[in-house]
């Protein structure tokens, strides 16, 4: 598990130096020119060493409805993501492989999968995603998607009484589950973490977020959910508590340094302060913010309010990818049509500090992992430099932030692990993955939302449409 | 020349059909599943056929400075582009053959390169290009970028009085330039086309303008140009003109149905009326549109106004890269942010036939090439469905279009010609151009522009900064 990475390019102050890199059990030794070679040598020539980048949430099962799904607002998409999810356990591991090995190889080394669970089976479907994660050996943390309320609820009611059917499985037995899966499978050494991660105020009551805050003091647990993704999710908090979601989530003690947020598109300037008071981290999902009509989050704001920000990919079927450098690159120029003022926009450099030092603060692991820092866990990812598009050489993280990078990774470590060598990922058989992918699926074009039939006219009356 | 595609999948009106497509020097010739094989057979199974995308807005040589800009808006940006634009006919080959393959690589078949000229050897840099395009085999417009004001002259005055160093060339000795690249390159029937395209309004007298349409109109060439990228461009206008750029465009006559206007970011109700009626064409710019901070081109409006829209990379430097599909993907999703009624957002396969047929139609080719129709020249591309990034299995295009698809261009053709097989482009050696860009470069990140250090102080106070 020893090695030395020679003569890499590593990113100085506000320039490069080339350095040799020494790992010792998983740990950064050295870093300096000229190091003797511990363990195996590594060539680092015409290569970048970054820290891995995060991948700060996403939804593994999603990519078997990549490409498919209908241009919807998040509502409407919800139903159908809903009415077409699979049910199927061998699905929930080839696609918790799939989500690991894009990220990866789009220089991520850890990946939050807010996990959909199949009714029934939800300790299997954890089960099988750790065991996909370990596979691979990506850092995961596995944060299972709970709720207590029905999928009608999240829509606001407007002038309209709307009841809701309860939700088929109780608050307690939902928290019982996550501490069995907390028991069994939080290792956060051995690269598996379980995370406490209510779906959101729109589908949870205060009990169920309460109950998962004791969970996370009692094992200390990250803490994740979306919050306010939509216009729709606005209303409804407003609706439900009368005030902003993010004003009741601080009452009712869900917010702190362990906790992440996806998305956060409609916040207030005092939400925002509370987000920077209670040492939040808002994950930011540009792409899935774009496809679904969501809106553009107020990122520069929150860099200013001094909140931390770090990049996600969000389920592959609003996306429709896992490619992490591409959301690194959306969610860095998005921003610049929001500031006239071009000393606010986010650099290169900074959206390499967001994805890796940011995705790694809102896990609790700064002191651990996010930089290239002598102490820290081997988390690394050596970019090569001479792929046709990172050429011409000009500025190294400029290419990669701000271009289009493909095949670019050329090796990965987690925790000093080799997982990914000469661009192939070492620990699966990436070809038997595709294959597997193509054989439990089929072309298709043509199938309809019975529930978006059911509750389209609701939501377009409600949203003024 | 001949051959045919066997067992591909295209796209019928909303679903997909399993066909076999001949192609006879150059045309195609039938469309229907079990052909006869003509001329060599083409395995086409798990593969999408689509009519290939165009290209249709960028700056090849941008291609030098990609990665390294600062975080600018254009007229910043543009003063830092011209300091440190390359000056060597060299480079300009280079970044030719660079955007050629990665316009090919991402799915295009045509490029409109608005070629940034070598002052002194204007000529030679259009022959230049001209060489790399037919070496590839790429369809390729070439349209010299002329102007005949100087960069000053691009800036809004504001309260002040300014003055501007008269431009190096006269209006007249430019038009030259012009006619004699037609004499000797203009032969579409080739796959070259010269192109008139003044920079914009903002560094372009009527008299070129003029001039231009003049030429356009003697040799039926299409035309191009900028048109209201920025803000500062939109107030530039008023104070040149008193009126909006379309306006005073159209006033002067030089739109029409072959014109075709890269960014279209700030126009009036009554500005994309005039574009409609003209039968221009908006090039929508995305990336750069962000990337600038130029902001979000109206395109819902121009498409529910019946105005042609198609897509284009931008330069390198301001995008940073040529994939093509994520110009497209970025380009349609972007728009849903702008609408809450999602049923005015563009669909994967409105996508493909706003790159495809869209482009054409802009290039005033629409009856040749941009949709599968027997009697139309084969500019094809073939997309490998097993593609882990076209996994799994679901809509192909919404996969190809809301994806992250990478090496996926299997095959591709232009005018029957076949310019990729087995990912790889058959027509030069792209390793080498590799080699040569790396060779021709060199990493870099400390650099200043002078002329940005003389111009910010009066941008900053002409946009209120």
């Amino acid at each position: 598990m020893n090695f030395t990475i020679q003569n890499a390019l590593i990113a100085g102050e506000d320039d490069y130096t080339t350095v040799d890199v020494q790992v010792v059990e998983g740990i950064i030794s050295a870093i300096a020119p000229g190091l003797d070679v511990v363990g195996e040598a590594i060539e680092g020539k015409n290569k970048l060493l970054l820290p891995g980048f995060v991948n700060a949430h996403t939804h593994s099962s999603e990519m078997w409805q990549r490409g498919i799904m209908s241009m919807f607002p998040l509502e409407l998409w919800l139903a159908e993501l809903y009415d077409f999810a699979p049910l199927d356990i061998e699905k929930v591991y080839l696609s918790a492989l799939g989500t690991a090995v894009e990220t990866l190889l789009s220089g991520g080394t850890s990946v939050v999968d807010h996990l959909v669970l199949i009714p029934g089976k939800e300790f299997e479907t954890i089960a099988t995603a750790v065991r996909a994660y370990k596979e691979v050996g990506i850092r995961a943390f596995v944060a299972p998607l709970i709720q207590d309320e029905s999928l009608t609820a999240g829509m606001p009611s407007g002038e309209s009484q709307q009841t809701h059917e309860p939700y088929f499985r109780s608050t307690a037995a939902t928290l019982e589950i996550i501490e069995e899966a907390v028991k069994q499978f939080h290792r956060p050494e051995e690269g598996i973490s379980i995370v406490t991660a209510p779906t959101g105020i729109q589908l949870c009551t205060d009990a169920l977020f309460e109950g998962c805050a004791e969970l996370s003091d009692k094992y200390n647990l990250c803490r994740h959910s979306h919050l306010l993704e939509t216009k729709a999710q606005e209303k409804l908090a407003q609706e439900k508590y009368g005030c902003t979601a993010v004003e009741h989530l601080k009452r009712i003690g869900y917010l702190d340094y362990r906790t992440s947020l996806a998305h956060c598109v409609h916040l207030t300037d005092k939400d925002i302060e509370i987000l920077a008071a209670t040492k939040s981290t808002v994950v930011h999902n540009p792409l899935s913010n774009l496809r679904l009509g969501s809106g553009i989050a107020p990122i520069l704001k929150y860099r200013q309010a001094g909140v931390n920000v770090s990049f996600g990919c969000d389920g592959a079927s609003s996306n429709d990818s896992q490619d992490l450098l591409e959301a690194i690159k959306i969610g860095s120029i998005l921003h610049n049509v929001t500031d006239l003022d071009y000393q606010h926009w986010i650099t290169p450099r900074q959206s390499v500090e967001m994805a890796a030092l940011g995705g790694a603060k809102g896990l609790n692991m700064a002191d651990k992992v996010g930089s290239l820092c002598v102490d820290k866990e081997a988390d690394l990812v050596l970019y090569d430099l001479t792929s046709l598009s990172l050429l011409p050489r000009t500025d190294p993280i400029g290419l990669l932030v701000l271009g289009r990078p493909t095949n670019i990774v050329d090796s990965a470590w987690v925790n000093g692990k080799q997982v990914v060598k000469d661009g192939q990922v070492t620990t699966i058989d990436v070809d038997n993955l595709r294959q597997e992918l193509f054989k439990h699926s089929e072309w298709s074009t043509k199938r309809k939302s019975k529930t978006v039939a059911e509750i389209e006219a609701h939501y377009r009356s409600v949203m003024g449409l």
